[in-house]
Order: structure tokens, then sequence, then C-alpha cells
């Protein structure tokens, strides 16, 4: 077989682990033997084993003399669990095939080198292609200390996204419904403002035919207008934190306080601003945001620049209306030039109805590159 | 070689024809005789020889024994030119090989039946697919007497055609934008409204690098407020026909007499009713209509489900805005399911921008197969 087939199981492995380490990025990593499968293993929850200590440990005394393969470059430093390079050693593997280096850029490159000091075969840069779909948004993270945020909308082919009434459902078929619940699930957090809670009283849970986990439901509500009857205060299943402004009514917090599973987070000024949000959730482990706002909402993202990456269902349908809603408002920029700029990356068909992502112009081959 | 192989280029040259034989259909011919081909033609100009014939005359004494690929049924009755059936029985051909039958219903089927009572071997619904690509306008004119609606909009991944004041230079790329020429270059009219006109004059002409077929402009506009300085008035390289209602003054009217490429049509009624537009152009051999309306032109199309087919332009970019224009406005529809249902038959990428092209739901197998 191919170095690429082994490093394509150990992108598996990692894939299926997306949603459930943050904040620490999906690895996965293969052991092969003189063409025997060996070992495979992924990094499951943050604090446990890391995906090459568990494809070490399955692999027992057949990793002498073995191939590894890992998605990330192992680390060299003692963090939660002592350093991979130190296991690779002493469990005698010969070569180690790397698809990427560490995005940290103080330690970037070490761990390769530690083992190239040690006498084993590095090489690097294996399936570049693959590394840039999954590493940006948990790369983005570690380098800003902020969620990647992923702007999602749905709208008919004529860009509406509800009556003028608000009606919305539904645009798009099951088919993307059920897609969105995949997104929900490997985001850490979803994110939407009062206006939806009040209107449409969503869940925001996932619910997925395996189940599924659900991200922290984040709603912004400057003047803490969320009523006690709303699902995501009524509904357990998912931490709700709420964001206000400085100046909301200390009374209305007061009633949040019976229900454990809600945090209210004051801001310092009265308005909320995205980047503080986003430096708050930063703070507290979250490494990717699924913003499923309404129109203000979605503006308030695209104006603070902090849309970095946008899947868009696009339903078979034209709706027309003038008054109809759209998927991003805000205010009225006066000429079409001040459109933001973004690059189509995929295009799929769902059911009858389009997916298609595009990420900020310049961002696309923005994963670290290993050197 | 086989059946398939040469049907292709039958259809091939049809196409090379679309937009410059209404009212006729498209229609290509290929002749072969023991694996060479002996005759090509194509129907080029109304009034003109039919594509079998133009073949045979290629063909000349290596018609007999050959076989006639055609892209549609033979004529068998005498209309401008003779009928086709005999002048293929006359050459001698053995075999014909037909796509898709007429669609006149009266006269379908009646071509293949005389050349099998000849005892001519023929066979029938070859490369249904191309059929179904090339046919359905050509067919539809022919139905209803009305030319086939093509919607024409180009918006953001937002939804937006324009800023709320009107500015929209550019929403897609030069591709696309160049594409749009190839698709005036095929339709047999363009239509806007008076308020596009106003707006941005545009000229509505076919601008391809190797030149192009211009459509007939046409302007929808009530009042007759279309200034003589606007483009289409100034420049005569095609005809502008000016639709107005029943009470747009009279002395206006007089203003365009001096443009003898400028004509103007005052409907029955004070306002403009898309479907008596449609009778209009119709009775006048335009078959194939091409929309690039504005907002309210587009919605008064789609709300007399008058759109036969739409053509979306998406930039990968976002422009935001509670007032930005969208490409169908018109009257509130109250909830999300009065959308009108359409079915995605085609996307393509055309430079950094998607192109996708739908047609309502139901009609997407529309052509009329042979039977």
């Amino acid at each position: 077989m191919e170095i690429e087939h082994y490093m394509q199981i150990a992108f598996s492995l990692a894939e299926g682990a997306v949603g459930q380490i943050s904040p620490n990025p999906p690895v996965g990593s293969v052991i092969v033997n003189h063409g025997r499968v060996v070992g495979m293993g992924a990094h499951l929850r943050a604090g446990e084993l890391h995906a090459e200590r568990v494809a070490l440990d399955m692999a027992g005394n057949d990793s002498v003399g073995a191939d590894l393969y890992v998605t990330l470059e192992p680390c060299s430093h003692t963090g939660k669990t002592p350093p991979c390079t130190e296991a690779i050693l002493q469990a005698g593997i010969s070569r180690v095939y790397v698809s990427t280096l560490d995005p940290n850029p103080l330690v970037s490159g070490s761990g390769i080198q530690r083992l190239r000091d040690a006498g084993i075969d590095v090489q690097t840069e294996i399936c570049a292609d693959l590394a840039r779909e999954l590493y940006p948004p948990f790369f983005h993270f570690i380098q800003t200390k902020q969620p990647h945020v992923t702007l999602k909308t749905a709208m008919t082919l004529d860009g509406k996204i509800a009556a003028f009434s608000g009606h919305s459902k539904w645009v798009t078929s099951e088919q993307s419904r059920l897609d969105v619940h995949r997104l929900r699930h490997v985001h850490d957090a979803i994110l939407t403002g009062s206006k939806t809670i009040l209107h449409d009283n969503p869940l925001l849970t996932t619910r997925l035919p395996q189940g599924g986990l659900h991200p922290i439901r984040v709603v912004l509500d400057t003047h803490l207008s969320t009523p006690m009857t709303s699902q995501v205060i009524q509904n357990t299943d998912a931490p709700t934190w709420i964001f206000c402004g400085s100046t909301a009514p200390e009374e209305r917090e007061l009633n949040f306080l019976p229900y454990d599973h809600v945090e209210v987070f004051r801001m310092e000024k009265p308005a909320i601003i995205v980047s503080d949000i986003l430096d708050k959730l930063g703070a507290r482990g979250i490494m990717t945001l699924l913003v499923e706002g309404g129109s203000s909402v979605n503006a308030s993202f695209l104006q603070a620049d902090a849309v970095d990456r946008i899947i868009t269902y696009i339903a078979p349908r034209l709706l027309g209306g003038t008054d109809s809603l759209t998927p991003i408002g805000g205010i009225n920029p006066a000429l079409m030039s001040d459109a933001k700029d973004f690059v189509f990356i995929k295009t799929e068909q769902l059911g009858p109805d389009l997916k298609v992502t595009a990420v900020p112009k310049g961002s696309d081959s923005n994963v670290h590159r290993t050197h």
C-alpha cells in the first residue's frame, strides 16, 4: 500500500473525534509493521491519551521496527500527558510519517527534530489536502485564542430566509436540516440572538438518528429579554450561556439563578461587541462556534470580520417579497464593492438543495504547512 | 462507431444554430455511409433549407444506402420548404435515426410513419438526454405560442443584487458577465423594466469576443417614461420594443416616432400583464425570452408563474444590509410555504462564481418524448 493510504485512515480516525476533544485539535494515528496494520488510534477526549499512545498501546511489541502515521506532529513536551516523542522512541518505531506541523509557533517542528535527533526517519506534509480541510478551525483557535466561526444560513434561490412575517418553516429539505444537526455535533458552541429565541423558540440541541453531542448554547441578549419559558432555559440537555450588556436589568439576571445549566455573562459595555464575545468564549475553551442567527446577528459577525467560514443551504425555491428577510441584514452598505470577498471551497447537492461552503478570500490556504 | 456518437454530432450542429432560427426549433443532421461521414448539416435560418436537406445535398450520390441521423423528426408536410421525408426517400437513404418526435401533436409521428411505410428502418429516442437539454424552450413555444422564459439573476451569497442605493457594479466576475452575453446570443429577446433603464441605462446588446446576435430589446414601461437619451433608444444595433399601459400619455409615444428601430406596443389595460406580453411576443415569433429585470419585473414574472427556467449567478461575497436589494421583490408572501418550487438541473463553477440552473418542479422531464 501507499503512504497516502495509511495517512487517509489516520485522518478518518481524527475526523471521527471532531466535536469531542476541545480544547485539543483532532489527531489520528496508524502503525504499520511490514504491510500489516498493528495499531490505530485517535485522541478521544481532552486529558486522555494522545492518538499515537492509543495506537502504540494497541500495537504492543509489534511496534518494534514499524512505521507510525500521524496527522499532527507528535508533542515533545510534557502536558497533561507525557511527550509522545518519547513513547515513539521507546516503542522502537523506525519511521514516522507526519501530515502537519504543530500549529503553535513556539514548539512547531521540535517534535520532529527530537525524533530525527534520535535517528528516526521522519517524512512530513503527507496528504496536505486533507490537513487543509480538517485543521484550519483548530489552528485558528490555537493562534488567536478565539473560536473559529462558521456562519450557517439557509435560503431560497432568491436569497430569502423567511417571509416578512418571520415565517420560515421550512426553507430547506429534511436532508439539509439533518446536515445542520451534524454541524451542531462537531461544534463546541452554537450562537443565536434573543430575537430568534423570542420568535422561533429553538431547542438548539443536536438531534441525530444515532445521537450526537450538544453544543453549548450561546444567546446574545443585550437586555436579558430571554423568557424563562423558552426552550433554551427549560431544556437542560446542554448548558446555556446568555451574554448581556452592562446595563441589562439586574433583577432579570436573578430570574436565571434557579437554572443550573444557565450562566449569564455581563459584558463591560452596554452593547454586545462580537470580538468581546469571541474572547470570552475562547477563554472558556470554545474552539469552534456555529452561528445560527437571524439577519441582525449574522450582520454583526460579518461587520466584525468574524466569519471564518460560511455554509449556505440553498433551496430550489423562489419566494419573492420586497420585505422578505435575507440571511444578512444590518446597516446598509452604500456600494456593492463594500461586500466582503469569499472563495467557494465546496458545493454539494443535498437532497433537492445545494450546500455551498465558502471561506474568506486569502484564508483558503491558511493551514499551517510543514516546512 | 456507435449510434450515439453520430447523434451527438447532430446535436452539436443543432446547438450551433440556437438563437438564429426562430420561429423554428434547432435541428442537426449527419449522414453516414459504411462508417464514413458523407453529409452534415443544420437548419441555419428560418425559410432556408432544413438540416436533412443540407446534409443530403452535401452527401450527393453517397446518400444511397446510407444512414441518416437527425435530432428532430423529419417533416412530412409542405411548409416553406418541401417535405424532408420525400427528400430522404429520393436520396436512397436506408436507415434513419431520430432523437425526438415533432412537438406538434397534430403531425407528431407522421414523418416517421411516412418513412416506415416506404420501407425505411427508423429508430427513435436516441440521445434522449441531449434532447431534454436542447428542446424544452422550443417545444414550449410551439405548444403554448408564448416564448420560453429564462429569468437571469446575479446575487451575492447572501442574496443581494445591489446596495440599497441601487449600486450593483459588479456583483459577479467577468467570467459570469461574459456568460450572460452568451445567454443573450441564444435568446430571441431580452426583457427589462423602465426602472432598470432609468437607473442603469443598459445597452442590452450581445458583446462577445467573436461577435454574437443581439436579442430584441423589450422594455416594460407602463407610463412611457423611458428617456430618449437612454442607450436602448440611441443605440440602433437591435430593435427596441416598448410595452406601455393603455393610459400612457400619447404625446410621449410620439417622441419615439423618429426612431426606426423602436416600436411602441400599447396594451389594452392600464397595467402591464405578463401573460399579455407573452402573447404579443409569441405572436411576433419570439420563441425564447431572457428576463434581466430588477426586483419588481422579476417578481411579476414569478407571480404570473411565467418563469420556465432560472439561471442564477452566485458570487462568493457577502454584502449585508437590511435594505439591500434582492433578486425578486414584489408583494410580500405571508408564509415560506408560498414559495414556488423548482428543481436544480445544473450547477457549474464559473471563475470564482457559481452558475445554478433550475426549472419549475415537475417540468424537468418536460420534453416531448418519442413513443
